[in-house]
């Protein structure tokens, strides 16, 4: 098995049948010591943010498999902290899909003359590159369409899928009594080009409040699981 | 005749029989001292800005309307350096429609991983919001509709305008040897609720080369009519 990449949060190797090995570490993105799940730099080592992190993700892709959501998922082991996945080929150099439920974050910041802060918002989706040294900058499907990043039909598929998956993931987290805000989804080709679900859902991945108080990413799995 | 408005580049004052008359000042948007018509800011006052912007706008408007397209111009008065115009009402606060025929500028500034600067565009049409305090953020169709700023049919016309009227001047221009990368429309609605044309074209509102060489907006008058 061959370390191919070192991410922020996960190493990344290539396994022998071709599959790929997500092994989950205890680093998070943050700024200044304070986990920032939406930084570009890693803050700070927690222990167990990686055995949490895939806790959760195995718990979420099984139950959008189930669903019949395509995804990269094959299996989990948490003793290992690892998870098994399909290879994949990300759009352009990695895109970020968010779904919003309420108007926070960049939402706000940008189109805050327009709603107020916690403003419902009807499953809102919006497309990010992953481009650290732009700040991630949000890209309309035009745009991502001119720049030969995603074809339209493959557009109109990830929003679809993009609502499908964050309403599941929020009727989930409504059953607990915790509210989703906004979720952050990655999405690749598999071998066939067809779209599917990558990379990982954990508390990392989204706003959860509770009973009007934000649940920091670790708390959630407690809540969520205990 | 009542002033209303006192903006960054034109007053605005409301006529007796229900028209609107614009009156061009010599104040252009810049910062330190430096004309940029992408800036916030009036940065200084040109002898002769005002009545240039007025003549470019009174023969792209007056051709405009002469191909179909719908706009606020009634009639210009070089002299007077003045303008009456239909009164409108804007979508939301007001927003800047930009079409792009080359990578340049804040398109680049964002997506510059997936393009080279200069890169031919086709016609390619965003939207920002005019909101000095946020820096005039870009938004998608999409998030127009969710903030009930747009219909999704609004969008469809002010697009397909902004594309054909984008592109006349483009010709235009073309013929003169003149190079048009991108121009910043506005649009509005008439009394009955119809989508048109508002504001001026003028050099402040493209961006212009010529043999390779950027053409300052008080040159390019020059370059058009003398």
């Amino acid at each position: 098995m061959n370390l191919v990449y070192q991410g922020k949060t996960k190493d990344v190797y290539k396994l022998t049948d071709g599959n790929v090995l997500l092994k989950f570490k205890d680093d998070v993105t943050g700024e200044d010591g304070v986990f920032d799940p939406g930084a570009n730099t890693v803050g700070l080592t927690i222990e167990g943010a990686g055995k949490s992190g895939l806790r959760m993700t195995k718990y979420f892709f099984e139950e959008l498999e189930a669903k019949g959501v395509p995804t990269h998922y094959i299996d989990a082991d948490l003793d290992e902290v690892s998870m098994t996945v399909k290879p994949a080929t990300v759009f352009g150099k990695g895109l970020e899909v968010i779904c919003r439920f309420r108007a926070v974050g960049s939402f706000l910041r940008r189109y805050g003359a327009y709603c107020e802060e916690g403003q419902p918002l009807d499953a809102f989706v919006e497309v990010t590159i992953k481009d650290d040294d732009r700040n991630d900058p949000p890209i309309s499907q035009n745009a991502l369409e001119e720049l030969r990043i995603l074809t339209k039909d493959e557009y109109e598929i990830l929003e679809a899928l993009t609502k499908k998956i964050s309403r599941i993931v929020k009727e989930d987290l409504s059953a607990k009594g915790l509210d989703l805000y906004d979720i952050k989804l990655e999405f690749g080709r598999d071998a066939l080009g067809n779209v599917m679900l990558i990379d990982e859902i954990s508390g990392g991945n989204m706003r959860v409040y509770k009973d009007g108080q934000y649940i920091a990413p670790l708390d959630l799995e407690k809540l969520l699981f205990d």
